[in-house]
């Protein structure tokens, strides 16, 4: 059984909590005020933070978080502007992230799904896909099966320079709901 | 009924040629020999062919091209590596043929569609979604009407610099299937 902790308490937060713990995974959430106080008992962190969180989480818990499975699920956008992302062109939230946590083992994840397709397990009538990609097959690995075991799809996606395609496809399937071109019940839903 | 040149007679081609067909539009299908030879017919132009013969078209055939609606469907890959793209990272392979071609109005479509969904109408299930990225809302318009009526759902995915996003799914897209996670007949399914 795998322990995950997942930082931050908001729908994703709480989404992702009910797939593991479905799965078998024993799951430790923490919100913002409670993670000063707390020791971070997961072997995977889950960062279901927004994408400004993510610095100041690494500065603040990067020896916690050594050695460990991180998991980056943000989408990096400019929301002022809607068409743009703020990493730059060639990296991504997720490779910034394993910068400032060299010895973690970072994994993008989730980035891809909408909160109530994750809750559901469903996108339309299809499973819900989890898109998973970095460059620890043993981390990849353990949270497929922990992904799997909740009941939906998790793909290895390739290494973490794929979290730029991942990220590109989040903020698009984002304007796309904002655009009400698709429902927040919808998206992009990969079949095999 | 919209008349569309189809320059290139592969799968994707033949595939897109079938679409259009079938939703009642005329089209004049050209490979490279007949090109050079030929009247280009369409207000419509859907340029399928790999990415490194775009530039070549654009220059033997810019005046031909001049004020029409010119569709670029390419997946810009480095097929040496299999691992990134080839054009600029804050740019397009669209964005690079509109600068190419300034008056003609350059749209991104069919390039997160693998030719047998196209010809099917269908990934797994679900209908097969074409999405549209392009500056020019009458030419987004057209095209969208003319796939439509073949069947097939099309989306206005937003302005021309979206086709960096659509790139990037079609690359994440073709990376999953090279690397079998997913069939050539499946893909990323859009769920409204």
């Amino acid at each position: 059984m795998t322990t995950v902790t997942i930082i931050g308490t908001g729908n994703m937060g709480s989404a992702i909590a009910g797939v593991l713990e479905k799965g078998g995974s024993t799951v430790q959430s923490l919100d913002h005020d409670s993670l000063a106080a707390a020791t971070i008992e997961g072997e995977i962190v889950v960062l279901a933070v927004p994408y400004p969180a993510l610095a100041d989480i690494a500065a603040k818990f990067g020896d916690q978080l050594a050695g460990k499975t991180v998991v980056d699920i943000t989408n990096p956008l400019d929301f002022s502007t809607f068409d743009s992302l703020v990493v730059a062109a060639d990296g991504s939230a997720a490779a910034e992230l394993q910068a400032s946590l060299p010895t973690s083992r970072v994994l993008k994840a989730f980035n891809t799904n909408f909160a109530a397709t994750l809750s559901s397990g469903k996108v339309g009538t299809e499973t819900t896909t989890v898109l998973i990609a970095g460059d620890d097959a043993e981390a990849k690995a353990s949270l497929i099966a922990a992904v799997e075991a909740g009941g939906l799809t998790a793909v290895d996606a390739g290494s973490l320079s794929r979290a730029r395609e991942l990220e590109a496809l989040g903020f698009l399937q984002l304007t796309l709901a904002a655009g009400e071109k698709i429902g927040w019940t919808g998206g992009f839903a990969l079949i095999r």
